[in-house]
């Protein structure tokens, strides 16, 4: 390709490309609520028509159902055109979202996207269907008018990723000759702050849970019973207090033991980054103190430390006013974040064992699994780590900085595992666009310089 | 009243009187819900044209909203045939139910009564729809025909029970002079036994409070802030672990105090009481182990030791699956059960600056109280409870025992305490009925030995 026509194409076209992105936000592709499998698909389907006006072959929908599961689609695309002296680069991204709950605190509907400011808010908008939409762009914007790509290109775009991913994670398992690539790229990071360029170079694992407790055979009114009948919530709050006492120190008995340090040079490189941590507080978490384990910086506690949280305490009664119900059972959706070397499965043994040891009197307690994923950590002495941050470097006007990001991508560890090749992650969030949370956006300059910046890293992979 | 044909028109018309039963329990009259405001309206003006039939005047529905909130109408009707001369009982139920939830465990849909194996099952059969019914269905039978009660007779039915009572409290505060009466009688308690003619002669009081955790400003992705944000969650179960640890004993300074403990005669008595742990922990709770302070027994545990709840956490993310959201805010609805003389506002001023003062950091705790009621208990050397006594000893057989309640009718504290009068409560319930929990039940058997009861009381307190 010509860098600069493309480029010049994507600076062309970006306005389309955001009304393009709209269409892909009105459709409510969560794929955690098994009402919503059709909208799912949609979303697939939208995703494989871009690709396929793209100028992309081989554009498929991927099944991932099994015998045991219903899965949502992988969407599968390749260009080939460099030839096979040429490196080849793996495109990752996601098309489903989170759920969008709780829907008052949105200022406008999550899946009706409005411009406000320069950002463009929907649920979905930065995760990941905005950065996932950047990849398409700059490969339409290479490909456009008889152009050509220095690199061949593999996409596959998963619509599980907000489950834990056990669709894509099968079939890298099971072919990953069709995925074959010298690196993959994901964009669903984020910049350390804005107009400073970044590259993601380790990710927290996980374990997502759920801690069901059970005490009365049926519901109980607690008059009658109160006092002798086990209260399956006061059971999982002394669980809870037991797993993570105030200090922010996990008290699972060999939860540490796999942890590896950040060397020294990262620490120090990380010390060197502009965070202010009352800033922080202030503008991002917004509550009265931090919390957590206070021998550690803020930035190890979210990449470096593992780490434990409690997403929702589901049973008894929830509405409006007062019941007095003994709850027979009650569940709370329980997570660890993990770190290298932390292996998920262990971890989980680990967990289950402690809360059977000390659950309290009269109650069964039943730890369940519902996802995981390996934590993961990318040398940064890599060619393609340098491409990507030189290609950044361009677009910013200033030096790349490595970090490490809280969250999971569940894909970067597979594709290390199965497919042997290193993941670069670029991504060009910021820290206040609301993943997961009310109010998600996408600051569009970052979306435009994230096009170019793939751009760019396309052009130096092809001098490699 | 002529006793002998009373009896023998109840008996007779037996029959009726549960299908009467049925059309009021398919009224789902949940004074909780808001929705339902209209449906708990229709339940009110049903027994007051159950009243109108029955024969007494003064038939009317009370409004018992104010500027500040919408209540739900109180029921009256008066019968003043007997006399100047004569006793007046006031007789007292509730039209009001709990919320019928969880759904899937009803064997038959909880507003369509069956009957089996004679049981009538619906949400509202013995809590007290059924048993106000009896109350309705005796005065009916004293005065058919032309027939006259050796008493007169006040009735006050109301519909927000369920939801601590505040109208009808109100009412007896300040208009106390339009329920002048010597007794009241109240039957929305239980026998101890099958068979075993019991009257209830204590009940616990109780605060039910909302208790709220804020953390962060807005709901946050726990990958990118685990480990360093507050989670409400995580911070109600470090709360409620402290408020009751694993001994049962509620560790809130002072919560002790004001404590009475029950005489030795009457701890004699409840050790006599035909009560097997074993047998009630299999068959009523269905624990592994039943819970609380081991130094006392269950009955004591349940009657006259205070306890603490927690009746449902709404907060975060409930649905199937996994989200990983680290939610800004996050309730545990927590409620006190309370024993004489245990003040409920002076309970809940301790439990707030405990709580207050033993919030996690970075997190700000608010509690709230939803509603209240005293504990109370009544002197068994007193006339009405002797005659109450007696009129179940010739129903059932076998001499009377006296037990105490471990639910809350806060009326009966207000009857005290403002009208000055002592309150006998002879209850028909049974301890399997299944009580604000699904297949709430009412045995039909202790429907009709209620209504006989309730006629030869009004026979014994005519001759006093």
């Amino acid at each position: 390709m010509s860098l600069d026509s493309a480029v010049a194409f994507a600076r062309e076209n970006g306005d389309r490309f955001v009304e393009e992105l709209k269409e892909l936000l009105r459709i409510p592709s969560i794929s955690t609520a098994p009402e919503r499998a059709g909208d799912v698909r949609r979303a697939a389907e939208f995703v494989a028509e871009g690709l396929r006006k793209a100028g992309l072959d081989q554009v498929q929908l991927i099944d991932t159902s099994t015998a045991t599961r219903t899965g949502h689609p992988l969407v599968y695309a390749e260009w080939f055109g460099a030839g096979p002296a040429a490196k080849t680069v793996l495109c990752y991204g996601h098309y489903d979202v989170q759920p969008p709950e709780p829907l008052d605190e949105w200022l406008s509907p999550p899946f009706e996207p409005q411009e406000r400011k320069g950002n463009l808010y929907a649920r979905g908008a930065v995760d990941d269907k905005g950065q996932m939409w950047m990849h398409v762009k700059a490969l339409e914007a290479a490909l456009a008018g008889g152009g050509k790509l220095p690199v061949n290109v593999r996409v596959i775009v998963e619509g599980e990723e907000e489950v834990g991913g056990e669709g894509i994670a099968a079939f890298v398992r099971e072919h990953g000759d069709r995925l074959k690539a010298d690196a993959a790229l994901v964009s669903d990071t984020e910049l350390f702050a804005p107009g400073l360029p970044t590259l993601c170079v380790g990710l927290r694992g996980m374990i997502y849970t759920e801690l069901e407790a059970r005490g009365a055979a049926t519901d109980l009114h607690s008059g009658m019973y109160g006092g002798a009948a086990p209260n399956p919530f006061i059971a999982l709050a002394q669980v809870v207090a037991q797993l993570k006492p105030e200090d922010g120190r996990i008290a699972i008995p060999g939860f540490y033991a796999d942890l590896q340090e950040p060397t020294s040079d990262e620490l120090d490189a990380w010390r060197s980054l502009p965070f202010d941590e009352e800033h922080y507080r202030k503008t991002e978490v917004g509550s009265t103190e931090l919390t957590g384990e206070e021998m550690f910086s803020v930035l190890e506690r979210t990449w470096s430390r593992p780490t434990m949280d409690v997403h929702g305490m589901p049973g008894g009664f929830i509405g409006a006013g007062a019941k007095t119900v003994i709850p027979a059972k009650a569940v709370a959706k329980i997570s660890f974040r993990l770190v290298p070397d932390m292996k998920p499965e262990k971890i989980f043994e680990l967990y289950k064992n402690f809360v059977e040891s000390i659950a309290p009197k009269g109650i069964v307690l039943e730890a369940r699994l519902i996802h995981s994923g390996e934590p993961i950590v990318v040398s940064t002495d890599n060619d393609y780590i340098r491409a990507a941050a030189a290609a950044m470097r361009e677009v910013f006007g200033k030096e790349t900085v490595y970090v490490r990001g809280g969250g999971s991508i569940p894909i970067v560890g597979d594709f290390v595992r199965e497919l042997g090749i290193p993941t670069v992650m670029m991504g060009f969030g910021l820290p206040d666009d609301n993943l997961h949370a009310p109010n998600e956006k996408f600051h569009l300059a970052n979306f435009h310089s994230g096009i170019e910046s793939i751009l760019r890293f396309f052009d130096h992979v092809g001098k490699l």
